[in-house]
């Protein structure tokens, strides 16, 4: 037997969870929310959509969008929201100890 | 914000949790899995199935059924049942303490 679990932030409905983590890192890796929402098998208004989302949820930016230029555009992750995932990185690896150590304790 | 979860005990799928744990609490207030399953709002066949399906997950008997008698018959949980209930009654209260206790360390 193993413990299953998700676990995600609620601001008014879901605001925060692994679904958004792993847009945001994908983001980060390809500079793109396109090819992040690609890599993700998601639409692209599907994948702007829950940033559009998140960002009012959590009342700060998490992309710079850029328009053009010789790289075609793309969106960065914004200081704010590079902050965030650090703090979301640490809180989702704290739970995933705690609940491990939680279950060996009482079914181990 | 605040932090939402589900927490499941997982045996080649779904073994034990929350929904499973309020059945056993009202066969053990009720006497009976039929009423049980009707203060939950379920088939009494679905709860049956629940019941039975968990037993093979975990691999012991939950429900003593009692057929016909003065009381009409009835379920009590079994020893063995009684004892995993708290069992995992302990680890949910370990689970909610320690979520909220991460949650606030992150975002509090």
């Amino acid at each position: 037997m193993k413990v299953v679990y998700k676990v995600w932030l609620d601001r008014d409905g879901k605001a925060f969870g692994e679904g958004p983590f792993k847009l945001l890192k994908l983001i980060e890796k390809t500079g793109s929310l396109h090819r992040a929402a690609m890599e993700m098998k998601m639409s692209y208004r599907k994948a702007w959509l829950t940033i559009h989302s998140i960002e009012g949820k959590l009342g700060f930016p998490l992309l710079d969008k850029h328009v053009g230029g010789r790289s075609g555009g793309g969106s960065t992750i914004t200081a704010a929201g590079t902050a965030f995932m650090k703090q979301y990185e640490g809180f989702r690896s704290d739970v995933r100890e705690s609940l491990e150590e939680i279950y060996q304790k009482h079914f181990g």
